[in-house]
């Protein structure tokens, strides 16, 4: 086994999900997984690219799930890219090709090190995904009907690399979301010169808005009620560098910017739409004003739940829904928490970044409600903070991904610690 | 003097400024003029369309100055009418075609009404305008290049004819215009779970919005000052029928809606624009959001005061401006109103509708500055609330536009009385 080689191989196949390719790096992948004496097959089920299941039974009493994606983004525009993005190039210590980062790399360096360990101390199943970059649309209904042939004690997630501050990554979590469009209509546009006398819709939804928010908290009663609040625990382990967020988002952000991103539920205002919006003036009275609204949740909310109290306080507007996803988050105290832990201490040398849920929303909560699995957490990852994944010249350390084969090695070894 | 047959013959003409038609009007109705013993020319000014000036100087001391327009609105969608715009029909009570209510019935009975006085008591100065329906965008410098020649003690506007009480209009104003965009922007648009540690600018935008109303009130601070209240004889003149009101705008409308329409100034939201708006979910935090707002202005708001204000007011947003006209109110006690105001009774039988300003807007206050007139008033007009002007089967009732005719006589006569 030549670990970059390999990986460089495939890099090579083009597994653009969303231009319909992945048949051909889904077969790769189970070769290689057959290849070093693992019992692998492709499984299909309503999804366009193929799963590939893969298993490790050395008859232990836990079992780790690995999940990890072998589609890509879009490489477009090429232009930007300094080199083929299906051809990887190697510069210093640096890979760079579509996928290296997100998620090929993080995919390999695992099954890597888990074949160089032989026979691992607990079993592993393997199952990779060929449709994450388009949103896993059938993810649900395949963890239903295969709920027995992915049972597991944990599930180790696509793949966490490196944070701003150099540390490895954990993360335990994610935040859920409420996507709702709130409209108000008259019955038609007017000549503005009713504005004494009738109702404008934008001024209506304004109001609503305004509602929603009180110095810059939610103000919808019951908001707040479920939030699960970080422990002294799980707030020391945050980390994050100010100034480098503060770089990337070309904004200030708080000196507590790390905990309000993952304690925090919010309602952003994502879209706003009303009258005349051309070059120019137009002296109309719109009839329609519309907003879309998404809401960050974080555990122990429910979107439903959510919903409900949207739909109770605002009364004078519709409200259509356009996504639900439940929050997750698994306990630092957790096995799989603390392995992850530990055994990047030992690999890094320094404490790890571990947060308790991502700002951003996954279907985690579907792995743990359908596979009544309560411990599922990503770490071992190669990315770094530069990688660029899903943008030109998507790039890894080659340290960086050695470094996780060593921690994918050290974690096993502590999850199946007693 | 055929005098439906005369207008049924200018109507017959296509004068649709949009499309650059007008020199064939013009010419016709300076040839008529001069064919009925009016002195009267073509003025090329900067304008495409001529001006049509005309002049009956009996040597008395003072000088009525009409202004009227001949272009018409495009009269498309032409399917939308029972016959052909320009070949005018004759049904029952009605003539049915483009413009025969705005201007060139209005244009045609006062001319015709003056050419049967034979010498009228005062001197009476006419202008016709091609372009105003594209917004007379050359009216302010022709006014300014011709004022010796325009110099006159009262000017009859293009023509206000009976409103939905049946009663004959009279206007004596208009409302002024302060149109601005409001843009609050960020660097960048961001993925929406950053939203708990950087600023929104739409949920910004909304901030100002909200901080520009009070309880339906604008709350721009001096926003109200110079406001020109009512006095109880121009409230008496008020008249108004709520209930076609509200058939007309698909809206309630509160008791008082005529008061409010002439004496509020108003704040309204034309546009508003922010980060996604098409069809279902995209969660981002938009780099950009904007307002269109147009105030409506009243007598002795001035909106170059108001904008000032706005800008003291409003710190976070930029302000870019689309619109600036004044408002303008010619007085009750003007001896221009009571002619009209007593002609009609005379004519009518019934009081008249008078309102002090109209609640749009136009250029009655360029008119007023340039020439140093303030007794600008509009009356002696042939459309009813069912003329459908700038839309389809445009129509008048003949009787009507013979009313207007005798309207005209006796508000000359009025006028010329010391």
């Amino acid at each position: 086994m030549n670990s970059i080689q390999d990986l460089i191989e495939f890099a090579r196949i083009d597994t653009t999900s969303a231009k319909g390719r992945g048949e051909e790096g889904a077969k790769f992948i189970k070769d290689y997984m057959e290849s070093h004496g693992i019992e692998a097959r492709l499984i299909r089920h309503r999804s366009k690219n193929p799963y590939v299941y893969g298993e490790i039974n050395v008859g232990a009493s836990k079992t780790l799930l690995i999940y990890n994606h072998y589609d890509v983004q879009p490489a477009e525009p090429l232009e930007k890219w300094n080199s083929d993005p299906f051809q990887p190039v190697i510069e210093g210590d640096k890979i760079i090709g579509r996928g290296v980062g997100d998620d090929k790399g993080s995919l390999m360096a695992r099954l890597q090190a888990i074949i160089e360990m032989g026979r691992p101390p607990l079993n592993v199943k393997f199952i990779y995904e060929g449709e994450e970059e388009i949103g896993s649309p059938n993810i649900d209904s395949f963890l239903n009907d295969y709920r027995d042939l992915l049972r597991s004690d944990y599930v180790l997630w696509e793949g966490a690399g490196k944070g701003p501050s150099g540390a490895p990554s954990i993360v335990l979590g994610v935040k859920g979301l409420l996507y709702v469009e709130l409209t108000v209509r008259t019955p038609k546009d007017l000549h503005s010169m009713y504005a004494p006398i009738v109702t404008n819709p934008a001024w209506e939804l304004v109001k609503i808005l305004t509602s929603l928010k009180a110095e810059d908290k939610v103000a919808i009663p019951g908001f707040y009620d479920k939030v699960r609040h970080l422990s002294d625990e799980e707030i020391m382990f945050l980390k994050g560098d100010r100034k480098s967020m503060e770089s990337a988002l070309g904004q200030e952000v708080p000196n507590d910017f790390q905990r309000k991103l993952v304690e925090e539920p919010t309602c952003n205002i994502a879209g706003l739409l009303s009258g005349y919006t051309g070059e120019g003036s137009k002296t109309v009275i719109p009839s329609y004003a519309m907003a879309k609204l998404d809401f960050r949740l974080v555990p122990d909310q429910d979107p439903e739940e959510i919903l409900s109290l949207l739909q109770t306080y605002v009364k004078n507007a519709e409200i259509k829904v356009w996504g639900k996803v439940r929050p997750y988050r698994t306990s630092i105290k957790s096995k799989i928490a603390r392995s992850l832990i530990e055994s990047a201490k030992e690999v890094y040398g320094v404490s790890p970044e571990v947060i308790p849920n991502s700002p951003g929303t996954g279907p985690m909560e579907s792995f743990a409600r359908i596979l009544q699995n309560n411990q599922i957490a990503d770490g071992v990852g190669v990315e770094h903070p530069g990688s660029n994944i899903h943008s030109f010249n998507e790039n890894i350390h080659i340290s960086d991904y050695h470094m996780s084969r060593e921690w994918m090695k050290s974690f096993i070894k502590h999850l199946a610690q007693p």
